[in-house]
């Protein structure tokens, strides 16, 4: 089992988060690509409902996580921690300079053609929820979003992954887009749907989820009373 | 001079922008490490204005540019583009995997911490301007972009560039941050102001700025009749 508090590989994760977050705070990509490959990882704990400590902005200059040590590197920006992890293991990112960049094109597809249109819709639907303005700007970013995912939709056709087989990129593209649970705008591209229930049907995806919500699950608050 | 009609490295352009996008077009950033490097490239233009062939989806999922292949690869995404050029010249991405990592991560917090925030105001500055809702959303966009790049600033704090020398994060930076030009939300920050202004002297980026300017010259449309 990689959660191994002994493990010289760290990564960064929030002690608990709200309902709508949890199972996609993005410790979850580096815990996943770490349970494809088997090895080990210790957890640290920040909490998500107070200021971070000031020493962590050297580790992580947003205050988010995950931020990620080894003996090698340290590092924030799951796409980067990604692309340290796919360096190290074949299984996650070929060693061939043409389908490894290919691999990285389309993890950086998806962390910048993809899910900048999806952020907006947060702030709309999560964030500033019931606010006039989102009414009429929900179907101007909608739209975007849609154009982005048919691009996407139509290049990955009818293949298994984004390439020959399965690598870095379809772990970030299925867990940018599981950020649409919820939602209906992925039932126009079925596709798309499969691909991320491949994603979450891997037994590494299932140990890393389970590892996630399991925190969440041993810090949940105490309810307020009424 | 890197524009070399023979040359094997070849960069996806537009022939045509309006002012609001020229300079600011994403083969700046290619042909900016291509000239850091002095490495030859031709140029193959697309028309903006119309929809792009259908065969440059291939090359391209968006329909967007740039689009970049030489001997060894066929990539899309600046970012990817700007790791492959790295990877084949140090003086781009360092080799030593912990510094190379830290650029990697620097220029994907641009592509996925920064740029993200500055896209909406994009929506509502420019594509949807004039527009009811904009009123009441810039304030809210806003103060995203605003803590993003307080975060980078604090980051950055007094270095010449974000990590001990010019990389391919530096790079990616300042032509993040220099599609807020025109705006005054920089003036908070005058550290990244100065970053960007240390970029734009470079030598190697006022040739790629003038190299892409110069083809949106010599193709602009005739005035249309009043």
């Amino acid at each position: 089992m990689p959660v191994d508090s002994t493990a010289t590989a760290e990564v960064t994760a929030f002690r608990w988060v709200p309902d709508f977050a949890q199972g996609l705070v993005r410790d979850l990509r580096v815990r996943w690509a770490l349970e494809e490959i088997g090895r080990p990882y210790s957890v640290r704990l920040l909490d998500a409902t107070k200021p971070r400590p000031e020493e962590y902005f050297c580790e992580q200059p947003f205050g988010q996580v995950p931020a990620f040590r080894d003996d090698q590197v340290q590092l924030f920006e799951s796409g980067a921690i990604l692309i340290h992890l796919g360096s190290q293991d074949e299984r996650l990112l070929p060693t061939d300079q043409a389908q490894k960049m290919r691999a990285i094109a389309w993890l950086i597809a998806s962390l910048n053609s993809v899910e900048p249109a999806i952020f907006p819709l947060l702030m709309i639907n999560i964030f500033n929820k019931g606010e006039p303005w989102t009414e009429d700007a929900r179907p101007k970013f909608l739209e975007r979003l849609h154009s982005r995912l048919k691009c996407m939709s139509e290049a990955l056709g009818d293949k298994e992954w984004l390439e020959d087989r399965f690598t870095i990129a379809d772990l970030m593209l299925v867990t940018v887009l599981r950020q649409l649970r919820g939602g209906r705008v992925l039932d126009d591209f079925p596709n798309l749907k499969a691909l991320v229930a491949r994603g979450e049907a891997r037994p590494a995806f299932q140990r890393a989820l389970a590892d996630q919500l399991s925190v969440f699950a041993e810090n949940q608050p105490e309810p307020q009373p009424a």
